[in-house]
């Protein structure tokens, strides 16, 4: 199926993008199936507030519009939606009232090995430091230099993730997935002020979480907190959750726990209605 | 005149670009006069080194070859020359081996006020900091969100440029140059370690300035720096240096002083010839 601009077919921008001149945009990757994006509003929520911490000119409506009709004829797949502050002359300057540009790929549903979520997954540490930058923090913004340097850092299939710290050491997430901790029955995922992604399926399981009694909350983690943890997983809005057995360069490991399960049934409900 | 990618005309690049997906790419703003690019080796210097530290795998001889061809038929403006990591699948993981994308544009040279370099400019203080990432720190990349907050902080034509420093408060350069200060005749510019992009004019001015005799240094610099300061400007490969007479939000003037009026003229020997 083909690409959308703006709600037409297309599969190209024009060179004064600022997406490509800047990564002045963000985007969401977005499961999709029986035609239906899975955690449509909190995809949307937090597009709409990374553009409103730009100042990008969008109409969240039009593009919610425009991604449910995208979606129910992918039937399928992975959307992803991408949102740029549209055209501009060269320089930094944005166009006052430049409406944004709203471009919609798809892939296939990735066919990742059964033993990522059944058996878990190694973590590969990677040495690329995230820099603290407040202004950008938690925001899925198209400036994702770090992320390529870090997946570049590792070329071996056994791990399937790896994991990012900020320049301080404290630990923030994996290259395309959230981390979440689990000591003493209570999950905690590192809070995301000063840099990572705030995931749509990390902030969804912080909420069923409580919802199911279970204590959650965000905090500032450091390898200690790894090496004192129960159960440790990943998350994203595409494969669910995946437990994490080991990271080797650190010399932890640790079994796939009863909760890294029951929040990993939770995550498998979501995905699939 | 028409931008070219890969050596042919082009105006769009394909939705799997790298660079817009990304920022996964480098570019560099050059000033064309006579048909010539102006300080072309630095400008090749600087983009290969990127590449060299991105992985990013450019045919510099070629991008040359191209460069000079497109300047040529140009004959006079400003040329930027973009190099993305190519075209991948969705993913971080670059695809090994993949050729770099070349991209050539041109746009006029800019009409600054002629005031701007005769008698000086006023600077903005912006409020949006520089984040510390020694992986990127120097280079001219595609991951510009930062430049784009801080553009954005001000609209009065009063500033023709925005004071930038780190998250630790450090002067770092302006927003689309430059920074020197000149203190009992030392010239001294940010050392950029850990955030900036290091100016093709900026190293050409260092390397001048001790062809001529005068102390010039990188170091860490701060507001004190700028207190003590004899002499401020600021200085980029497409105009040249600009005086800098004041910081209003600092309570901060200086004259257009004479070692900056004797740069001034080596930079516009540099750029007119």
């Amino acid at each position: 199926m083909h690409s959308w601009i703006d709600g037409q077919p297309g599969s190209a921008v024009n060179l004064q993008n600022r997406g490509l001149a800047y990564g002045d945009g963000l985007f969401e990757t977005i499961a999709v199936r029986g035609g239906r994006p899975s955690l449509l509003q909190r995809h949307l929520d937090r597009l709409a507030m990374g553009c409103r911490r730009l100042a990008i000119d969008l109409d969240v409506p039009l593009a919610r519009d425009e991604l449910l009709a995208y979606a129910a004829q992918l039937g399928e797949g992975v959307v992803k939606l991408m949102v740029t502050r549209g055209d501009s002359p060269r320089g930094y300057a944005p166009a006052p009232g430049a409406p944004a540009r709203r471009i919609l790929q798809n892939s296939p549903l990735p066919a990742y090995p059964a033993a990522h979520a059944e058996q878990g997954i190694s973590l590969f540490d990677c040495q690329t430091r995230l820099a603290r930058q407040p202004l950008l923090a938690g925001l899925k913004h198209l400036n994702r230099l770090e992320q390529v340097l870090a997946r570049a850092e590792w070329q071996d299939p056994a791990y399937a993730e790896g994991l990012m710290r900020d320049a301080q050491g404290l630990l923030i997430e994996g290259v395309y997935s959230n981390l979440f901790l689990v000591r003493d029955g209570v999950l905690t995922t590192p809070e995301l002020s000063h840099c990572g992604v705030a995931g749509v399926m990390r902030g969804e399981l912080l909420d069923q979480a409580r919802a199911l009694g279970i204590e959650a909350c965000t905090a500032e983690l450091a390898q200690a907190d790894l090496q004192q943890a129960d159960e440790v997983f990943t998350c994203n809005s595409v494969y669910g959750i995946w437990p994490v057995r080991s990271v080797p360069a650190l010399k932890l490991d640790w079994p796939a726990g009863p909760l890294t399960r029951k929040l990993q049934a939770v995550a498998r409900t979501l995905l699939d209605t």
